[in-house]
């Protein structure tokens, strides 16, 4: 694979050591050899010398919440109470889902994910195959878990539950190691208890990490209460999913004894505030869950409910609304944020080679053109990447050492025939 | 002046009797006399014509507050304590600004805002006459006030009055009647009560409306309370300043009487979301003004907090938090944000002939390009707008009848040496 150098740029490395250097870095086989002030070997040693002036380089963001194809529901339903928009516009059209709709739906976020910066993603969904395939096609890091909803009768529990095993045990480590799979209980109030046990169960036998809903909204967790008498994290924590790696989306509602328990497991949190505040359930405490030393990343979730997949934007969502609701103007700082966007992402999956610039590390990276009147003047750039920047300033991505997107285009993905066969799924849904 | 038309595009009106319309629009010595479903005339009879497709019209953004030479202090000092930030690096900073600083600061602003499809805003600073220039130069449309604190001698607050006074008058309907001037006290805890009778007086004589900041922090309102016995709302009431047509920015502190008692005033709030949830001001009680008839817009404050321009985010901002914060998912729908950030901006500052697109209005618009995954499938435009949109989808932009910005690049302002010289601004004051 070819030695490429990037020279005279900017590199923000998420890496607390040295949390931005004005240099270069050379990537080969891969990998991240070597990032500082100066050049390691002379120019004609390299198969490529990319000139870094007026980019900014940083680690790939890592979305760690969403279900890809559901961008086929994006501004399907907007504004409504949560119960009536599942009832009358999401659950009706995600029945009508084919493989099909799921492969183009996964595409489309794919390419919206890729062209702003997004390097790895989780993805929870049904037609998981697609999903995998999608990742494969595009260069994309995925890790992806078919989630299971259980309230349904036995044998199809069976079905489910032996299709996201097929499923997690075929993936795992699949597309050069970019792929990687998790087991997936939808939710505490979408799986009865003994059905959540037979998946922690499967996921010790996989050897897998679990992934899961949790706390979302308050009526979900006084729901959990009246049936199990025990709040989710209390619940889950006896169903045992806590014996296995877990990553938990939401976790809004947590009281100080549930962040304790989360913590003490080492259970890492998908903060998804764009999709917490659109859907009206509320501030999760991120920073007392940072306090407590659980691992907070990032996730957009799905398009229908955020309704982009601008890791950017919740970045930012993140350092502000901290601020705002506590009252604390120092609440989730800007570094911090941006350690959740990048390196608390990529942890928050198991992956510890990814994440930051960094000798040694994969090389998942993203260019943004600074030379726009938001990113003046050159000052602190680690504020200016979470307080003013946005995914349409990626102009230049790569993962696991191959350009994805250069000068803004998907190099990939046939962008056109995605956006036209998309967009005939959605009228077929709604036909 | 050219007649042109656009023809096959997508057009977002704002005015409520036709939301949007799929068809042609026409404009004609800078106003739009044509908006409907078919083409008024033969194509041979235009100037120009356009093809709209893939391209979404709206009416331009209004911004309602902000202090765009603040853009210099963009990144510098952020996550701090209100006051610390104000007293280590605001106002060591401004204080060393020259007329010059104010010029470069503004027209790199203004590059920002017109690029990000911003057509109108409201700044209040000092340098007014470079703020002023700026405006004309660049062809935006601007509501400008000289923002005066009080707290000096005698003859130094009459000196200050005499500038804004002139100011004021000297401006007022310049540049084609794109600039319109307003009399501003900066705000009830930086101008003691006579002074702001003597503002509200030469408001009075000038026949100009009043711009104050109000609310901002609980601190504030304290404060008022223990220095006059009043809260803000009462104490701004007893000085007559609402005797004037009044625009005030935040308002984020205000009891159900403040609210009652701006709403039988006529008073506009300009609602700047970002930037009270960056400096940890709180939320404002945006629902509650809305329902009592006050006409809320939406600013961005100065770069220095928010720390973009982008109108975009201040509209999602607007429609998100208050779901989150609230609990209630229908609170300030998409449609409602919309409008802050349009037509409710342009008759917050007194601008009738603006902020919708429709026949008789001034043609201030943009036109975003939806080919993007973002923009996709093609259903509710106004959710992608508010949800989805960033100012870089912005492609054109037209005021008063006059091409800004055309696919992506500002006609009338020399950006390369804007941001020459605003970096070399920032460098002196620093230096």
């Amino acid at each position: 694979m070819a030695k490429t150098l990037i020279a005279g740029g900017l590199f923000i490395t998420a890496d607390e050591t040295a949390p931005w250097i004005k240099g270069s870095m050379v990537m080969e086989n891969g990998s991240i050899t070597y990032i500082g002030e100066s050049e390691p070997e002379p120019r004609n040693s390299y198969d490529e010398v990319i000139d870094g002036t007026n980019k900014l380089y940083m680690p790939g963001l890592v979305n760690t919440h969403g279900h890809a194809a559901m961008s086929l529901l994006r501004g399907w339903g907007d504004d409504m109470a949560l119960q009536v928009w599942l009832e009358t516009k999401m659950w009706p059209m995600e029945a009508k889902f084919t493989a099909n709709d799921v492969k183009w739906g996964t595409l489309l976020a794919i390419l919206e994910m890729v062209k702003g910066g997004t390097t790895t993603f989780v993805d929870m969904y049904d037609h998981m195959h697609e999903v995998a395939q999608a990742v494969e096609l595009s260069g994309m890091r995925g890790c992806l878990a078919r989630g299971v909803i259980g309230l349904c009768p036995p044998e199809v529990q069976d079905a489910k539950l032996k299709e996201a095993t097929e499923f997690a045990r075929t993936w795992h480590g699949r597309a050069g190691g970019r792929i990687t799979t998790m087991m997936s209980p939808h939710a505490p109030y979408t799986c009865p208890p003994d059905y959540i046990e037979r998946i922690v169960q499967a996921a010790h036998d996989l050897n897998l990490p679990l992934h899961t809903h949790m706390s979302e909204t308050s009526r979900e967790v006084q729901a959990n209460v009246d049936q199990y008498g025990l709040r989710p994290v209390a619940h889950l924590e006896k169903l045992g999913v806590f014996t296995r790696p877990t990553l938990v989306a939401h976790g809004v509602h947590l009281t100080d004894e549930e962040i304790a328990t989360l913590s003490k497991y080492d259970v890492r949190i998908s903060h998804n505030p764009g999709s917490n505040l659109k859907l009206a359930s509320g501030v999760a405490r991120v920073p007392e869950l940072l306090k407590a030393g659980v691992k907070v990343s990032l996730g957009t979730d799905s398009a229908a409910s955020n309704n982009n997949l601008d890791m950017f934007e919740e970045m930012r969502l993140a350092a502000l609304i901290h601020k705002g609701v506590s009252g604390d103007p120092v609440a989730v700082p800007a570094t911090e944020a941006l350690r959740m966007g990048t390196r608390l992402g990529a942890e928050s999956i198991w992956l510890n080679d990814v994440g930051q610039l960094k000798a040694g590390m994969k090389a998942d990276f993203i260019a943004l053109d600074i030379d726009q009147p938001h990113f003046l003047p050159k000052t602190d750039f680690i504020s200016h990447i979470v307080y003013s920047a946005s995914a349409k300033d990626v102009v230049d991505v790569c993962i696991d050492g191959q350009w994805i997107v250069r000068k803004g285009e998907c190099l990939t993905l046939d962008e056109e025939k995605i956006k036209r066969e998309f967009q005939s799924c959605f009228q077929s849904l709604v036909g």
